[in-house]
């Protein structure tokens, strides 16, 4: 049978099995957007696209991204690092508030056309797969334009895995009403949601909501037919973690103050820890999740950007998978699993995350000699187009 | 009198004075490569680029670079993170020496080659001016080829100020003879670097050069006519400081262990610290160079990538710009003082840095709205293009 497409002379990493599954001067041939053949053969095929021995990796998968959102923090960044305290900058409006506010504001034309620029960033440096939360609405009407501004995202050069991240924090006009917000997620946002939104996550923490009120949340969500996700133990520890294994969740994400019962319901319950580097960068968190116990229980691991205004402007897997390195202490070969077939895991998808027959023709390529190199360099140009289902995004030099 | 070019409909950092010096809507006019007006009125030029509101910056000038070099150590840092020791790497030929043995393996032509690659993603993220060291060569031959490639990068797209580093490790060969290896220095590569290199550098640290060793270096390229320079304070608190002051050095550069009394000196010798943040964070250092006794003394603070394959392949100034912010404490304006007006005097330049009537017109064009967003988004493309002496290195699109 022929091809549409097939890359020839490329050196791949199949991350097939523990390791990169490394195959020198290697083909791989699309059809109909699926991988139809990865091996030394030369497949027939109407497009030949030589590779000249660039590295071809599966597309690069962002588990957890906040990726639509109006304005930014950097006037706040400043103003942090400048001396201003918390209250002061609550005062003057910062922190997630200034980015409700914003995000209300927005026009939902607006909200797609900055998320557009950014997906751009993520797909620039090697992402076919963003999942992408919502939670900075939190009122009906602008948490469905969040979950219509995602879904216009859909069709562009990356697959979109949508999250209803209502339950992101409570909005300041319930504060003296936590439980009439708890009922709004659970009565009218998520069935709304049904049909937009494939999960939905809950941030359990003391700044966020409760493990009773996570719980009503996620018992909702499951029942509606979504896929449950946690943030668990960013800043504190709690019971996230116990939370997404009772819910069969895909992921529980951050765990920098997850214990070793914690680790263990994860484990028994085959949800997938989602690590979090670049939100750990940025707010200099000395807290590091507890990788050797991870790695014991034998847990695939992902990595992701959390691309977010407030605590992870990130634009970037490679950089993600560096500080996962620098920070966690993961390899090079662990990261890229974290963002391959760990972070398909953590999506619930079982189409993506390795080259090899049968799986979705999301691939990308890169302008370096062995996959070590894309933990390694920081914040370099290195990969020089994807194909997601086949189709490339831009054309190769 | 008529502009060259003229940039019109501009957002300006000019970074004159202690802030960001802002000007909306202005034009910079540009006459045989120097920057002729700057301001609200809109200068007749054969060349209008209208840049749509974007913002304008000094292009970035990188003050510490190891840009030459042969190889890469990404299979090093995959070995170190899987728990190899430092004894294994040694064994396995890892370390600086595995940089000294690819670099004297390298033909000239080869180590141009890598070196304008990555020079290219520098320049893609802002930088006009870079500083470049030898220090891989250790030998006659290979520092003064490394000064050849390092010469053979001017006229491309940034300008280029060659550092000897010859004084950066003792090479293996001279183990037992290190009297030999800084006789070697001081007689033979120090009077051959003339011409080729612009300043001198000492490694001082337990694990690099003595003071005293340091002492003859910087004392022999002093009188040879090059600037001193210093690599300071790294590791452990050492004399690096006391030796720059005393050479009238331009920089002392990483400073994480320096004291209040190494901070003094520097103050009165008018030399510019260098921080190296993507160094720090590569080697997750939990010290910190003293950010609060360098502005309580007034100095001007740069920061550098420290390009290199061991401990910071860091290919872009906006992301150490952010890890200075995240790791030191730095706002993103005395960020982007660290890479432009402080960045220059670290390299005792006083014709660039900022955007005024006759300095050079090396520019930096930026799609963002506020200058601040230059250290918060982190990895994201936001280099539209740069000016070297007037000349556009890329097409704006």
């Amino acid at each position: 049978m022929s091809a549409d497409v097939a890359l020839v002379n490329a050196t791949v990493a199949t991350m097939e099995g523990h390791g990169y599954g490394l195959l020198e001067g290697a083909s791989i041939g699309i059809l109909d957007g699926i991988i139809d053949s990865v091996g030394p053969g030369r497949p027939q095929a109407a497009d030949i696209v030589d590779l000249g021995g660039r590295l071809v990796t599966p597309g690069l998968i962002d588990a957890h991204t906040h990726l639509v959102f109006g304005g930014n923090r950097a006037r706040e960044f400043e103003l942090r690092l400048g001396g201003a305290t918390y209250a002061e900058l609550n005062e003057s409006g910062g922190g997630i508030r200034s980015t409700v506010r914003a995000t209300r504001a927005a026009s939902t034309d607006d909200l797609v056309g900055d998320a557009t620029r950014r997906l751009g960033w993520l797909v620039g440096n090697g992402a076919t797969t963003v999942e992408v939360k919502t939670g900075y609405g939190l009122d009906v009407a602008t948490e469905l334009r969040m979950l219509e501004a995602i879904d216009r995202l859909r069709g562009g050069p990356a697959d979109i895995h949508a999250t209803l991240l209502a339950a992101h924090t409570v909005p300041h006009e319930y504060a003296d009403d936590r439980a009439g917000y708890v009922q709004l997620v659970v009565e009218e946002l998520i069935p709304s949601s049904v049909g937009l939104a494939q999960s939905v996550d809950v941030f359990v923490e003391t700044i966020g909501f409760t493990a009773q009120e996570a719980d009503q949340v996620l018992a909702a969500g499951v029942a509606a037919g979504l896929r449950a996700s946690v943030h668990a133990d960013q800043l504190t520890l709690g019971d996230g973690c116990h939370l997404a294994a009772r819910y069969g969740a895909r992921s529980a994400d951050h765990l920098e103050h997850a214990d070793a019962a914690a680790v263990e319901v994860l484990a028994s319950s085959g949800t997938v820890p989602v690590l979090i580097p670049g939100a750990s960068s940025f707010l200099d968190e000395p807290a590091r999740p507890p990788v050797d116990l991870l790695r014991d229980h034998g847990l695939q691991i992902a990595v992701a950007t959390d691309l977010n205004p407030g605590t992870s402007p990130t634009a970037s897997l490679p950089l993600a998978m560096h500080l996962s390195c620098v920070r966690f202490g993961l390899t090079p070969l662990e990261a890229l699993h974290g963002t391959t077939t760990a972070a398909a895991a953590a999506l619930g998808l079982s189409d993506r995350g390795r080259v090899h027959e049968g799986q979705r023709a999301d691939l990308a390529v890169w302008d370096v000699t062995h996959p070590s190199e894309l933990s390694y360099w920081v914040g370099a140009p290195l990969c020089t187009t994807t194909f997601v289902a086949g189709a490339m995004t831009k054309e190769l030099a």
